[in-house]
């Protein structure tokens, strides 16, 4: 185990019909912004709920946050905040609005042009404005961690950005919330929360016992009731889904071990390209990075075969394929295709992909930082 | 699942060679009460780079918290703090010591009488100085918790009682600080971070897959490597010891289940009558309890059979059989007896146990409150 410091003191609200209790959670005095995505939380009924809790406060909206936020859109809402002198904010809604509302409480009291957050990482992040969160999609993470990731559309780039300033105050986790949403968004939170563990398990054995049996534990439980989950409304299914996927980044299984997170880098960049959605980029670069860094990452891969999948039998090598062949065939069963041929990209497009992996500082990725441009460029001709 | 609230904000600081950060963990005008117990963490150095850390700060130090911490004892703590006009207090032990100081910040800043908290099991605890600790001895969890046990000694009572306000700021958990441990306190520290899994895992089956998961893998961890961690000093086996016993008892795995804690409830009482330590009535209790409450708990020790022992042969009753049996060798094997006979208490003590348990309001214990005296009485007789 490696030394480190865990830190995460934002309140967890777990349970269908509590959208009364964020009254409590919120300065009587707030003012607030809340920010939301596409409009579906207007139809279904979410933001009027949400509205009728905050009662007589100041409440000013801000819709229309994409499914990759960009700075383009989060810098409008930051003029809003100072015209309206606003000093909450709620961010109701899937891990986009989430991220995108920590953009927004990180610019809105940085000294300096907020562009400047990314090129940074947050690094330079000192106060935020206090955030809250209503989730509507389980999948990233970010109603429990102090991340996110903005894409800049002038530039062509999704850059991940974190700071504890941003740690939302809680969030509120409602399962039935998500009885509304599509299978397809059900299916890509599964394997976000998926490739979120794999990022910070499927490194080195690093002899941290029990963040290994966590991690397992999770992957487990995506795989035993994550289709489930994705294709009924079942409470229960939908409770654990959502836990889950908070778990699996909120900093619990990271500490005290090495991270990979190549995956996420190069799947960024498939993102801003081919504007495929974020989980789908994760389904197709995992397993050729699995195949591609298998010696190195050849012990963890074993533990991961024995037990994740139960696979016993065969040579060491044999029970590797057999652990990617797996992951594949899980994601594939969830609807995700994991070859980037399902997307018309070819050899030909790789060049471009990697180049823009370069631009972007990607040069050293991985838990080793061995995942050089040409090592990318394999994994992505391993993607094929 | 049940609807749950999770909140926990103590910034774990975890490693070796840390000690120098409490500079920076406290703030550089505290007036700081550094609290410990019998002396050991005099001996052995750790005090002095505790004080040598708080550099120029006014300290005052308050030793002799007993094992048990006793309301007498720490309300001599209580009464240098006002005189010394302190502000922080800093915890430098185990479990008994974080315990203790939790009862004093609260104390500290308690409007009337501070037995009464333990009256009303520290829901009126409304405010508490602040708290960081430097823990020594993993077991209890209290470094990352809001919770305590007191004892009265002019009662002869045990209490527990818990609060948000008495959550520590920080704790600083280095596992070379169990190097001058006696074997006996590690095996202890074992059983008593396996019980409180048991506490919160060994109810219903209630849905809750990752939290059963999370409790199966700390149980795993325990049983894989804690005989190692308490046979050697090697750093990997104590660190991860000290991450599993923390996180037993954190609030995580207890998050939307059920929880038993009936038989933390009877060993209080036999500590306090008999003087035998914490975790050993734990271990005399806990297989007695799974023996007597069988039918209530069968679903889910059919699950801990098979999970974290691999027993998979026989009838049902045959495994529940089994799996108690290697829960009881297990603690055996740590050198902690699982009778009462070994402590010289035979069935004519019972009575007096069970009284006690009515004095002091343990009627209706467990997850379903079934635990009545009378089922105490079986457990006790079973515990023979």
């Amino acid at each position: 185990m490696q030394n480190f410091d865990f830190f995460n003191p934002t309140r967890i609200v777990f349970g269908a019909g509590r959208t009364g209790e964020l009254d409590g959670l919120i300065p009587a005095e707030a003012r607030v912004l809340v920010l939301f995505g596409g409009g579906s939380v207007r139809q279904n009924g979410t933001l009027d709920e949400v509205k009728a809790a905050l009662g007589a406060r100041h409440v000013v909206e801000f819709g229309g946050i994409e499914p990759n936020p960009t700075f383009e859109t989060l810098m409008r809402a930051v003029a809003v905040i100072a015209v309206e002198k606003l000093d909450f904010l709620l961010a109701v809604g899937g891990g986009s609005v989430l991220d995108g509302t920590k953009f927004v409480a990180a610019a809105a009291c940085f000294d300096g042009n907020p562009r400047d957050i990314l090129a940074k990482f947050g690094r330079n992040v000192e106060q935020a404005l206090p955030i809250g969160t209503v989730l509507t999609l389980p999948a990233t993470g970010s109603e429990m961690n102090n991340g996110g990731v903005i894409t800049i559309k002038a530039e062509g780039a999704k850059l991940p950005f974190s700071s504890p300033a941003v740690f939302p105050r809680f969030s509120l986790l409602d399962p039935t919330r998500t009885n509304s949403l599509p299978e397809r968004q059900l299916a890509n939170g599964v394997v976000d929360a998926y490739v979120h563990v794999m990022e910070q398990y499927l490194t080195t054995c690093a002899g941290a016992h029990v963040q290994d049996r966590f991690s397992e534990g999770l992957l487990l439980t995506l795989i035993e009731h994550g289709p489930a989950a994705v294709k009924s409304s079942d409470y229960q299914a939908r409770a654990n889904l959502m836990w889950t996927a908070t778990l699996a980044l909120n900093g619990l299984i990271g500490a005290g071990v090495a991270q990979d997170w190549s995956t996420h880098m190069i799947g960024h960049e498939l993102t801003v390209k081919f504007d495929i959605d974020h989980a789908r980029t994760l389904a197709v670069v995992l397993p050729a990075m699995m195949q591609v860094r298998r010696e190195a990452k050849r012990d963890k891969l074993l533990q991961y075969a024995d037990r994740v999948w139960g696979v016993t039998a065969g040579s060491d090598d044999e029970r590797i394929d057999a652990a990617i062949a797996r992951t594949r065939a899980f994601f594939e069963s969830l609807g995700l295709p994991t070859r980037l041929s399902a997307y018309g990209i070819g050899a030909d497009a790789i060049p471009a992909i990697v180049a823009q992996l370069e631009a972007h500082g990607m040069v050293k990725l991985g838990e080793s930082r061995e995942v050089t441009p040409t090592v990318s460029r394999q994994v992505l001709e391993a993607a094929l």
